[in-house]
């Protein structure tokens, strides 16, 4: 049986982390703004990152510096999000609503992404709204994945194909 | 008549304001680096977001985290300026001027940038200097913009180009 | 001859800086994070940024915010790395080793990456790891950087190309 916890494992400077759960020996470094999230144990979190209300991020993953993961976003054990990867969750995002006022979380439509065990998104990739990645799957550095990818497939470019498509 | 304070509406962690201007109930998050920079009422701006002296963000703007505004930058009322987004104001940017030292303002041209109300600029796009993104446009996720996107158009890819060109 | 000191020549708030040598006059902005690395005189680096621990900068360089800078990375003088830079430094990362267990140092091959004098990395651009680029080289914003780049040279595009071949 996992338990958890109200904080990481380790002590850093420079850190918020409101309402959130942690599985045992998860390591979350300075500068990094959690919020609501679940994280599994043994993950580790770099500096710089963001992790929205009612993401759930696995256990033994990597999330590496400069990572942001949005709500509606659940990410499998062992996997790798390299540096300022981003993750989306509106297809056509907008400032204002038809009031003229800010946008509500009522009115736009949240798209949840999925990411299977043991896959990795290189570093930069931008992950879009409603897609599900595979596990063991591979995203190159820079790719903008639009498009469910398969198990073990690897990824590349904008947007994001199949090497051998390229 | 609106009125501006030196400081945003809320209280939040870890935050640098020197010398900016906010309307009314504004917000800014734990991380932001602000300077210099005007702010209308209503905005919002997030987490590990910069903004530099001498760029004017209009009413009602979402600012999301890790966003990057430089100077020369005028953002409408109504805008969504998404995650990791970064705008360029340098052409030709380099680190040292003719002399060998380190390059100064007045080294280089500044290429300023508007964006139009109510635009939306995708999460981790780039928007390179002299662009003017008109009104209501949308620019897709990770896009490089480089010309000038007419009102209510909807541009992709790099370098951004309509979607039916693609 | 140059002489080092363990602090650079500013003071800011939100700083983390551990075992790095600084030449004179480096300048570090609020929100940096700094670890084991070495930064030549002259140099300046912006808030967001990582430097990551035997990451080796040279003199009168500019290193924009939200720049991530890797082990294994070496820059030499003048170089201007632009805001959102990544290097990357492992051509398939992954966050788990063949026994479940999380990747430790030696599961992985450091590809070094070695950027020439007076070169310009766009913003947003990726350095992939294992390349090489030459003095004076510019590398336009957005790009992913897959291979070497000569001497002088202007590459653009994922992957990034020679300008004219694109």
């Amino acid at each position: 049986m996992s338990s958890f916890s109200d904080s990481p494992a380790n002590e850093a400077p420079f850190r918020v982390i409101e309402d959130c759960r942690f599985g045992e020996d998860v390591v979350v470094r300075q500068f990094a703004n959690l919020y609501g999230c679940e994280v599994g144990g043994g993950t580790r979190i770099g500096s710089f990152v963001e992790i929205q209300a009612e993401a759930l991020i696995g256990r033994r993953c990597k999330i590496q510096s400069h990572a942001f993961i949005c709500a509606g976003v659940t990410i499998g054990d062992g996997v790798f999000v390299g540096h300022g990867v981003i993750f989306v969750n509106d297809k056509r995002p907008r400032a204002t609503a038809g009031d003229g006022g800010l946008a509500k979380p009522e009115d736009w439509e949240l798209l949840p992404i999925s990411i299977g065990d043991e896959a990795t998104i290189g570093s930069a990739a931008v992950i879009l709204g409603g897609v599900e990645i595979g596990a063991g799957a591979m995203i190159g550095a820079g790719a903008v994945v639009s498009k469910d990818v398969p198990e073990g497939a690897t990824v590349v470019g904008i947007p994001a194909r199949a090497r051998d498509q390229q």
